[in-house]
């Protein structure tokens, strides 16, 4: 049976999950429902992407029962027995957040609560005190949850963890990494009523890089040097992780300046690099020889670079919820507690608070 | 009249300073005599490099009276008058050092006391009471005195510096390039009387570019982060520096991990990028157009990547001295002692320190 998405926002980023959506088999990913605030916004939506159902708050789509909670026993009935579960019942139906940061937490707590399980865009929330509460709802209702941070599976990030975990360049000790645009002015990365800063939003893909390679280990030292906005949020920042067994990991994020948003991560015995975009990435070169992992083309333009790569954890999603799995052992919640707490560290020392 | 060379050290970079000057027209710059510690490796360098004299002794080199000392009146007649000066009063002629660091101060004195002109391999010295020493010893004999940071002759380099100061990418805001090879076990850069650490060596390329770009302006923050040898030297460093108008920079440098060695400068209207070797590079991409600066030749093997471009710095170092200058404003006494005071300061920071 497919999987049935029900769409938190009609923004900009649920417009480029729906046209990623499509280069995926329709048997197995449907979208049911759209919600926005403005219910005007959510049908012109839903006739963009051909979704049935359209709602003028996000309330609304968590009751609608055509986006099946999860439920063990028919997900069972359903795996042994191979009988077609009620659509009440289905167990890999799934909501995907796509609103601004700020509003994450009550998003979260809202679909979670009735037993919806969630897909929520980066970051999860604007502080680790928020994140801590978001995971105990996820636990407490036993529904599954997963940050979207889509870069992890990517074809050529699952190909670096496969190469990083075989020893392919040795003893990893080095990531350099860089995700840079210059967008300002931008009232999303420049407020902080917006959830704005630059490391909450683009920040986050160099962080997450860095965490990753190292198996989401804890840095044992941060050092901050940065620039910030009059409004109170980061817009250039220079962070430098250290590790255990003298592992060091640099990067750099800003919404002020155009960076190569190159990668590298250096071992023992060799390199690898993603070229560009190393948040998305098309190209990886492992000591020097390129392989390439070529996205699909979208259906309508995208407002976003890459976005057809969001289909990897689309389809990520559905495996999980197949399975029963309660979150993503490749973004666990630990995963997204480590990277809450390590942003907030960062921050601070910077002098940049959320309340 | 040509530019006669003593080069004092037979080492390796010696070696490919000679190299890199048969690139350059013979009546322009000739190596007159070599000396080195030991008389067999002085008479074995000059045999391979055709040298006329060899010597077994610094002390010999720094008297010798073929290399002849800057007198301003015989310049000016050899330049107003046409005149050939006798070969003691010739205005072009200069010692190279190329021996290692620690030997740096001495060898100076030694060579400036004499009157003689020095082009003297980075790093300067190992501490910026050393560095402060030999400029006054400069400035005291009148004599001139430079720093042989070789890449900024580079052709790439003197056309990032006109574009940056066109305003060809509007206002440059970020640096950032690494040099990082893995070269350990080598004693030079490992043992601390040997003058061991990565950032007086390898470190100084990254240092001194972030520095040119901002055109030698003092940092008004540098944070260090870092990977300290048993011996008590830098392994791999990770160095943060912001100047005014937050503008900043960021370097890696390490002498156990091979980098990709790439450089960023970034501004308000474009980049420009070293795609690789960025202490030596022969291609520069501007806003994404590339250029090539393809490099001589080598009729002997190197040592060295790239050390044919060697050429460029011998060459400056004769126009600085046919013009009677004392110093060169490409690698000013101020850029030595910034840099010397910089790295001084980021070393200091994870617990280097050289007596």
């Amino acid at each position: 049976m497919a999987t049935r998405w029900g769409i938190c926002s009609a923004g900009k980023i649920s417009h480029d999950f729906m046209v990623a959506m499509k280069t995926l088999p329709p048997e197995d990913h449907q979208a049911v429902a759209v919600a926005a605030r403005s219910l005007d916004d959510a049908k012109k939506f839903a006739k963009t992407h051909n979704i049935p159902r359209a709602y003028g708050s996000y309330e609304e789509l968590a009751k609608d029962p055509n986006i099946g909670s999860y439920n063990k026993k028919n997900w069972l009935h359903h795996v042994v027995v191979g009988l077609r579960p009620k659509h009440d019942s289905l167990c890999a139906d799934v909501v995907y957040i796509g609103t601004i940061q700020t509003n994450h937490l009550s998003s979260c707590l809202l679909f979670l609560n009735a037993k919806k399980p969630v897909l929520c865009e980066k970051s999860l929330a604007m502080t680790t005190k928020e994140v801590k509460e978001i995971l105990a709802c996820a636990k407490k209702n036993n529904v599954f949850l997963m940050e979207a941070i889509w870069a992890r599976f990517f074809p050529a990030y699952r190909e670096i963890r496969r190469l990083i975990a075989q020893g392919e360049i040795g003893d990893v000790r080095m990531v350099r990494s860089e995700f840079g645009l210059s967008v300002l002015p931008l009232p999303r990365l420049e407020l902080k009523e917006l959830g704005g800063g630059a490391l909450l939003d683009i920040g986050l893909y160099p962080l997450q890089f860095s965490l990753m390679v190292y198996g989401g280990e804890r840095p044992e030292s941060i050092k901050t040097e940065g620039v910030i906005l009059d409004t109170g949020v980061d817009e250039t920042l220079v962070v430098t992780l250290k590790f255990s067994n003298n592992r060091m990991a640099v990067f750099t994020s800003s919404s002020g300046l155009q960076l190569h948003n190159d990668a590298i991560v250096v071992g023992s015995k060799g390199l690898i690099r993603f070229p560009s975009h190393m948040w998305c990435p098309e190209v990886m070169v492992v000591n020097g020889k390129e392989t390439k992992y070529p996205l699909p083309e979208p259906h309508l333009p995208l407002n976003f670079v890459h976005s057809t790569g969001l289909r990897y954890e689309a389809e990520e999603v559905r495996q999980c919820l197949l399975k029963g799995m309660k979150e993503c052992p490749i973004v666990s919640h630990a995963d997204s507690l480590l990277l809450a707490e390590v942003k907030e560290e960062i921050l601070k020392q910077v002098g940049v608070t959320y309340d």
